[in-house]
């Protein structure tokens, strides 16, 4: 692997694959939002990680949804320059948070200009709970269906007891939930390498 | 049935049943607010039907739920209040609004001041294509497990082609809807009656 | 509480609560079938519990709805007689196994001798994995909606690692476990006689 | 497009896409079955299309997935054949038919024998009823997470009032359907190829 701090020539620059974390929960303390940061720091040196902050949006309004405000704009062009979207979603009562649901429905809106479409996906959920967000990620996929998301089926990460696997500074401690984090950001990376070869939106 | 507008005996009075009336949607023309607007006109006599409109919260933030803005704590003493709820949600992106998703975490939290525990509930959904928010609803059921909420399983709402229902002022000229809300509401009413039986919390 | 081999007034005994178990597993040494062997004996004085073994049947087949095999007009009967179900679901791909939705087909079926109709529940899982089966009882729990079958919301058990909370003989040892199980009977059998109030098919 | 009954040089055949197609319903009239007869008239020229009967094998069981009968043997050969899988199912109280459920549990157990591991796939519904299937191609979607069964998104095929779309002799009449199946089996067997690019196991 070679060091990504290193300076490199502008084509491989260019040709690397910008994914965009988003993360479901605007806790100062989020453990979702902690995975991000703690991917930005795995990613393959083909790739890229940055993360977005969705959690001071204004709710969703389809009387409002042709002239959103500046920061929903923002994220929206954002979206559309990625590559790739890695989500982190807290669980919420059984479902995602209204925080991502609300950040999902800014980007899908209006039909003319949709950013989510095709775009290849990896998702990750942290939970302080034993069961590590299972059930929002199920709905969360659901909704990539209608959104056209694309997103890997595995290797998956719901970590539960997440307070175990992070030290006080929020940094991933467990070696194991990190490798997972590193394989999965590789296969999302490959997967959407793989993905550019279409014709169309599949 | 009675009069509703006539005046009435303080005990009658206080032992109606109040129904608090959720709309997924802050959008001036929805037909689910639209619906709700219209299930206020039939309740049965020993009930009564009131709307919040949930729209304008700022998103729900762990951080801020110690000390939720005068919106909001509005909205929750509302719900405490309250002997049932009426849930009206749009399908977005096959789950539910974000705005309504924002309302029910903002009820749940934190855990002392949860004001969902026990709540008898109904959902109808009301869409402009053909499937009338059945997704929804399932995702807005398995929420419900979570917070508590006892909903009626039917007669369910699922208002496809909803323009079709509504007049041009969105009053529900559609007689079989107006049947269906009818008997559903005095089903939700039944069932709230029937629930006050229990000792302590099913 | 009264000991319940002990001889009792005929009329007592028949007003005695009958819960009908079903498991979602046909395997010998299932821990599902293990938890209502378990539940069995942790019903309240005025309860029963019977289980019925679900995984022999032949698949379901609209044409053979009319007629089916003399072990599904049996548990169909036992059904019928039941008061109130206790589902112990294996979680077998993030649903309810194909033994349990059989069964819930068949007594769905034809409509005009349905026998889940109204019928209280309560549901409990077991897997060997982290997770309890959570997922599988959400997907119970919406089907529940559509054979308007009333489950309890809680307790929940998702009993997840199950292999440590049973000894060899396959029975329970945690005594957490066995606790939850005995509180959450305790809600069915009071959610059964609550329910037992109502007037037609809430 | 070319005749597909002409004799073709050996190494075109070797390279047509095969799709399994695999029907929820055992039932002789079953709009689902139709579905996939009348797609394997629509499949483009570089692909065919064989169905297989699943509606009468025996209830899964974990003591019996070691040695399953001959004719689940035979079904599993089938899929690990396949490059694709055509799923049709119907909705069966909001989920799919435990038909189906049936053979996805015998194709993947034991964990050394799963047969469905990577396989592209798309899924395609009929009901009689408005809604078309809606809900069970949901619960199939999840399940295929974690059989890491890879389905295209779109287009949808949720047929309802199936027997309006249909002839007496279970022919689809309507070509907006047939339209729509055409595309969505483009759209398959381009997946496929797209896929067959994939390094290890995705």
């Amino acid at each position: 692997m070679i060091d990504i701090l290193a300076p490199q020539p502008r084509a491989e620059m260019e040709s690397k694959v910008k994914i965009l974390g988003i993360s479901g929960s605007g806790r100062k303390g989020s453990f979702n939002s902690a995975l991000l940061r703690e991917a930005a720091s795995l990613v393959p040196a083909n790739a890229t990680l940055e993360v977005f902050d969705v959690s001071g949006f204004p709710l969703y309004n389809t009387d409002q949804e042709v002239s959103p405000p500046a920061e929903v704009r923002a994220f929206k062009s954002k979206v559309k320059e990625a590559d790739a979207i890695l989500f982190a979603t807290p669980e919420f009562n059984r479902s995602i948070s209204a925080t991502l649901k609300n950040a999902l429905e800014w980007g899908n809106r209006p039909p003319s200009e949709d950013v989510w479409e095709g775009k290849p996906a990896a998702v990750v959920s942290a939970s302080s709970g034993p069961r590590g967000g299972a059930r929002a990620q199920a709905v969360l996929r659901q909704i990539m269906v209608d959104l056209d998301i694309y997103p890997i089926n595995g290797p998956e990460l719901f970590l539960g007891k997440a307070q175990e696997a992070f030290d006080q500074d929020l940094r991933l401690k467990d070696e194991r939930t990190k490798e997972t984090l590193r394989v999965l950001l590789k296969a999302l990376v490959e997967w959407t390498v793989l993905l550019r070869g279409r014709s169309g939106s599949l």
